[in-house]
């Protein structure tokens, strides 16, 4: 077992542990015996993890004394589905009953973290929940912050809430079986928190290759370690994404979306390949608004490649992005919002970008 | 119009603005407009009250500005259901789009309520919305406190969260047709304000009768704005229900709930009957274990019946009571708790009450 890194969550109800280590997933059943957060651990996964880690998982659940229920659901996007949700509240309350105090351990990527977290925020209005997050991005994003949601025919993630888990347990030994773009592709969020706040963590990724992070678990660990403690950081400052902290963490998110959105159902580019394309292109705005030196900007473009990130779009036309950007719910009604580093660890928000910079940067990206 | 009294709770996330009056619907729209809730107010109700208020509710709600759409549910438990809930999120993002900023306004008894406050919390994680409740039940105690549910076939209220409603508009007038059963039943939970924190709200119903208050405006307001401020203040002082204060609420449910149980679907006792003769065993355990002087216990029981609620009850066996109780979440492993009067507007709550002291106030009450 490597160095372990841990950090505390202050938050309005209840404090939030995050702890990430590799290969210290044994003292998982200890940690929530001693944080007492029920007698009967519900685990959420997905066929994948486990067949890969369940018997581990399992193991480490029984140390909390009770008996360890396990549910499954399909990693698809369909399982964060209203239907879904519905089967997984009575599946809980099957497994309830008098004296029993159940709470959820979430061991997966968005899909099982979504979905088992509006369930742990509404049953019972609100048990206590783990998340055990077994991707890359999970880990770095969607499993701190306390966002979780369901999808509407409609649209993504409609209905949900904002509802904290009690422990973020992060094991990088999960990632040893991602796939390599996978893996690339949550470098994009660990890279983000480097270009928002933090200029070490920025600096350690430029001497690191991907093959040392993923070969290199103490590494990797202060990585994951770093970037999370960003994103902790801002979610402390606003978590109920009143006060328009938060939006920081968009970086490279609203040309991303517009990306992901343009290039439709062939998954041309993956979330965080179209994020770090986003990326650039803040990169470039910024520099054009002389909000950042031409070397930092470099700087950004240079270490999204190292990471073996892509930096520029093709296979999509400009117009399509366009349309796309205008229906993101981050642009309000007549004003574009956008994310720009204005050095390394440093960004800043700023509304009514005029469309020429905007459009520049797009173009000055894109390879037809 | 009348008199208007207004409460201004302090929580976590918001203030709860509660206004209450007679005659004073005309003024939602304009408070609506001032509050800023939205550009698109949608009404949720029930048919009943549609037909009988539908109209000037809508007009007061088109001050606000953009169209107003409605909806309506069934003003049955089994509009509580996560299909109901399923097709009400639908219908919001059916009536949601680009620079819309949707709110909803719950115009109903505790159905409305619970179901539109599950779904305003989770559309988008949380839209504000408006609680209109139209019974007494509702006015005086489930649209305070943000506590929202809908049912799984296990049990009801398994599925909710606590999320705070912006505005509670209470139009004593919507009671006018209220049936006298219904009305006298929810006198209970005023009484129950005034046995647990208001000695002046006490006396003041002492010295009404339950025409009076029906008939006289400005007493019905000032009798719920009093009941309204003693829930108002118990649940500013605990609002995720995490320290133990909110269950001076409970005053009368222990045995209340346990007594609906057995009476089963007869429905011999409303929520508000058995909650009287709740009061009433309480009083008299109270009484027992020498923390109430016998002339308080007595008025007590006095008040109940000269409201027109029972203190007695019969036509149930006192094993389904026993059983019932022992079922009830408020009885921890091993532990009984209950709330007991401890003179007129003072209450404790006491544990591990010896059983005979419990039989002895619940025979008491029994009339075979």
């Amino acid at each position: 077992m490597g160095q372990t890194h841990t950090i505390r969550m202050r938050l309005s109800r209840q404090p939030v542990e995050i702890v990430v280590g590799s290969g210290h997933l044994n003292q998982l059943g200890s940690r929530l015996r001693r944080m007492a957060l029920g007698t009967h651990p519900i685990l959420l996964s997905n066929p994948n993890i486990l067949r890969r880690h369940g018997k581990a998982i399992q193991k480490a659940l029984r140390r909390v004394g009770g008996p360890v229920a396990t549910l499954t659901v399909a990693d698809t996007e369909q399982s964060k589905s209203l239907p879904s949700l519905s089967r997984l509240l009575s599946a809980l309350a099957k497994l309830d009953g008098p004296g029993k105090r159940p709470f959820l351990v979430l061991a997966g990527g968005g899909v099982v973290g979504d979905l088992g977290g509006v369930a742990a925020g509404l049953y019972k209005r609100g048990i206590p929940y783990v998340q055990l997050p077994t991707t890359l991005l999970a880990q770095v994003d969607s499993a701190i912050g306390g966002k979780t949601a369901v999808d509407l025919p409609q649209g993504k993630n409609l209905v949900g809430l904002i509802v904290q888990p009690r422990l973020i347990f992060v094991e990088s030994k999960f990632l040893e079986t991602l796939p390599e773009r996978q893996f690339r592709s949550g470098l994009a969020e660990v890279a983000k928190g480097g270009i928002i706040r933090d200029a070490a963590l920025f600096k350690a990724l430029e001497k690191s290759s991907t093959q040392q992070l993923r070969k290199g678990a103490d590494r990797l660990s202060w990585a994951l370690y770093r970037a999370m403690r960003v994103k902790a950081a801002v979610v402390e400052q606003d978590e109920f994404e009143t006060k328009g902290i938060r939006t920081i963490l968009n970086l490279g998110h609203t040309f991303g979306h517009a990306l992901e959105t343009a290039s439709g159902y062939r998954r041309a580019y993956t979330h965080g390949e179209a994020v770090a394309v986003g990326i650039r292109v803040a990169a470039d705005m910024s520099k054009s608004l002389g909000l950042i030196s031409a070397c930092s900007a470099d700087r950004i473009r240079s270490l999204l490649r190292h990471l073996g990130l892509p930096v520029t779009f093709r296979g999509v036309r400009l117009a399509d992005i366009t349309r796309a950007m205008s229906h993101d719910k981050k642009w309000f009604t007549g004003r574009n919002r956008w994310v720009l580093p204005t050095g390394i660890g440093r960004c800043t928000v700023k509304e009514n970008i005029p469309a020429h910079v905007i459009t520049k940067a797009i173009r000055g990206a894109w390879e037809g």
